[in-house]
């Protein structure tokens, strides 16, 4: 199951109750993530949110996200494709 | 500006639109992140979700979240501590 399969009033949910976390959670730093799919990391067959407390740098969530070279031009195409989409 | 300081009906419109963004991209496998704090990784300081597809896996997220040993006991102890703050 992953988000795009989730009707929206129950998406609606998912935001305050990360954020009633967060502040139960007392945390200064975090993130939250959502992953949907083996290969981005998504283990649990159910969609759901970590609510990750980052207390120093070594601790909680570590990211890679490799930078890709984009055109300007491919990249307002890409922009205009999306909106017509949506 | 973190995600603990926007109000609940602004928050609620975060992650239908995540969907309709990760559905016009048309990504089979991707991640939505949110970031809080420098040190986890917001770069801009307004509240922003990434939706970022995950094509294979060299591109796209990559995290990594070192484990921790738990004790039962305590887990269950922040758990009814958190709990009680909700």
């Amino acid at each position: 199951m992953k988000l795009t399969e989730i009707p929206d009033d129950e998406l609606a949910e998912a935001m305050p109750v990360a954020k009633k976390i967060a502040s139960a959670l007392g945390a200064q730093d975090y993130n939250i993530l959502q992953n949907n799919g083996r290969i981005a990391h998504q283990v649990v067959d159910h969609v759901h949110f970590h609510v990750i407390p980052k207390p120093d740098e070594q601790q909680g969530l570590g990211i890679s996200w490799p930078q890709q070279k984009v055109d300007m031009d491919e990249l307002k195409q890409l922009h205009e494709q999306l909106k017509s989409k949506m």
